[in-house]
């Protein structure tokens, strides 16, 4: 498979793998109150006007402006109070000159009515008549009707995750089923003679699986359902198997391939023979990561990663979150937390590949700083001891201590 | 309860708050593989050293370091070739001087080797005999026995929101079953005699409910369960034993209140009458979201939003999501994603309060601009139309059309 090992910079290696996944996600209809982080399937428009009755924004008295204009503090303008409207109910009464209803914050307007005077410029005068101490404009203290949302608009495009606020103005549009795009299901499989599940005792020689537990969690934050499919062990015919049935069941598949020379090229053959077109990258200008394998089979993708769980984090986080956005329709991915800091220690870097470095960030008199947490990338934990990775760009020849570079958070 | 109506800047209002929640959160075991964003409940340490035996960490030959010193590309050391580490079991042999093993990345050292020497500074020799071409040192390609991490090392303080990588370094370590704090059941009471359910047909100055459902996703987001209550009316009684049903079931209550001035006061009398110490706060320098009420009963937090939906929205960010971090014994919200953005338009303010306005993030000429989405605070679609909100800070008089205002994203 030699001939394919050609390093691509990663957002090449990821369009290639993109001009091979589905045009649409899959439609699935659920309950608005569920679908916190979905994403819309289909383009929403309003199906009516909201408010859909002129609502008052104040406690006050609904008027005729122009039964108001020119009133003030020493010449009130004396109006006839004809009653109150009821909250949640259309007010039985029509407004003629010169008289006022009593309304409360979101209380409906009376036909006739124009202006809301807020309580604290009126008075009360006679029994039944008011006293209004500062004009009002037509449309003041309201909202008219369609002012939150007009009647067709388009609340969302397709492929907007949706937000806490999104599903509070789906409900007031009483647009209570949608149709978002079905969660990704991606098949996780770890493989590896000497990688034993967790809660195995370990014996010499085995090391407990870390791959399927971080990556799943990574693939459950960018809306897929991942799929923990087990360990296998480095043989290519059991790895062939358990791919294809994997595969089969899932929308995309996920390998964490072993470490050795030997065990990624046979994970790339293998990953070659599930289907058309087959293996598309092999090796990204990533550092840790080199060993990335992308691939498509009949429109599902498979990602091989790296077995260094650091690396596996790494490549995870540039090509399988991006392409569970993009198979439920998401045009981009969230903007990414990033902080700009001052670097403690220098970092050394080659020209041609992005290095990733974890880093935790301190406070040195008041200042942000990044602390690399130096290791191999075989060593979890310093991921777990850090708070996000620097990003050192591919042009530069490595960073200096006291120079700022962008850490990229959690 | 005019005389509770002191506005207090919002950490003070929150400070007075926590007083008086539990000291710690309710304890809960759970499978690491279902604990992502779950938050620890104690200090958990390393049982064990990882790795748990030498690791190479390349594919090469494990080797006595002191038997390539000297060694070079004119003058390579030669070695006996005893064997080959099997992976994911200890070697059957010991190194013994002048001999070397074949080791894949991630195999066990055999006993008696001290460094790894890599495949591309080696050849074959004679059958049985390899070349080393560059000498190591003792140490060097390999992982020493808790490398990763030491036994009995803290992994996570109390109070640690577990992350991807959080879940990969337990598994490695077979913590496959932790203890986490219980997620808040936050009970949400919607009150208004115009507020109807979103399923409903909304008749004439009837409005659907939308805070049951925003607010329901913040509480999601912050770790908590929302348990929606439905709708009360604006009746004193009514709401009184519908907050005590819901109270009795949750670790704590929202209200969204009505927005009327008299019906806010019933709700504070409300919750003033639900238990002891009972009303803590009434009113926060916060625009939108003034009318807060902040309450405690037996140790359970209640907190009575405005009900406009964007007020209840702002005063959830700064109230709700923090209380229900701290009930589950969070020191600390997560950093917050903000950026910095110029302002397009001016804004005017009133120093001694914090403003927050709905804001579209774009972009002119290459630089990042903040748009405000203005509008009044009961609509909803403000949000719905945003990226985030261009927080006024309290000593500002308004800010001019070109400064550059921080917006903190949603």
């Amino acid at each position: 498979m030699s001939e394919f090992f050609t390093v691509l910079p990663p957002d090449e290696a990821l369009a290639r793998l993109f001009e091979h996944l589905p045009p649409a996600p899959q439609p699935e209809g659920i309950s608005t109150a569920e679908a916190l982080d979905r994403v819309t399937f289909e383009v929403i428009r309003a199906p009516a006007s909201l408010p859909a009755f002129p609502r008052s924004t104040m406690d006050g008295y609904a008027v005729r402006a122009q039964d108001t204009f020119g009133a003030s503090q020493s010449l009130p303008a004396y109006l006839n109070l004809i009653g109150e409207v009821p909250m949640g109910r259309a007010p039985a009464f029509t407004l003629a000159p010169a008289q006022a209803a009593l309304v409360h914050t979101g209380g409906m307007l009376p036909p006739g009515a124009d202006a809301v005077v807020m309580i604290e410029v009126s008075q009360k005068a006679r029994e039944g008549e008011i006293e209004i101490l500062k004009a009002v404009a037509p449309g003041e203290n309201l909202l008219r009707v369609g002012d939150d949302i007009a009647e067709g608009a388009e609340i969302f495009p397709a492929g907007h995750r949706l937000r806490p606020q999104d599903l509070g103005g789906l409900s007031a549009l009483g647009l209570t089923y949608i149709t978002v795009a079905r969660r990704p299901r991606v098949a996780l499989l770890a493989t590896g003679d000497e990688v034993v599940p967790p809660e195995a005792e370990a014996q010499p020689g085995q090391v407990r699986d870390v791959n399927s537990y971080s990556v799943a969690g990574q693939i459950a934050r960018a809306g897929g359902i991942p799929l923990r499919r087990g360990i296998v062990p480095d043989d290519f015919e059991a790895l062939r198997s358990a791919a294809k049935a994997a595969l089969a069941e899932a929308d995309a598949l996920v390998l964490s391939a072993g470490s050795s020379v030997s065990v990624r090229d046979m994970t790339a053959e293998v990953v070659n023979g599930l289907g058309q077109p087959g293996l598309l990258v092999h090796g990204v200008a990533v550092k840790p990561g080199k060993p990335t394998i992308l691939a498509a089979a009949e429109g599902k993708p498979i990602i091989g990663l790296p077995g260094n769980p650091v690396s596996a984090m790494v490549i995870a986080d540039l090509f399988v979150a991006p392409t569970i956005y993009k198979l439920q329709g998401c045009p981009a991915l969230p903007p990414r937390q990033s902080v700009r800091a001052r670097l403690t220690h220098n970092i050394a870097s080659q020209a041609g590949r992005v290095d990733y470095i974890p880093a935790r960030l301190i406070t040195r008199e008041g200042e942000g700083w990044a602390e690399p947490v130096f290791g191999k990338s075989n060593q979890i934990f310093t991921l777990v001891f850090a708070d996000g990775m620097i990003v050192i760009p591919r042009d530069a020849n490595g960073v200096s201590a006291g120079e700022t570079v962008e850490v990229r958070l959690f």
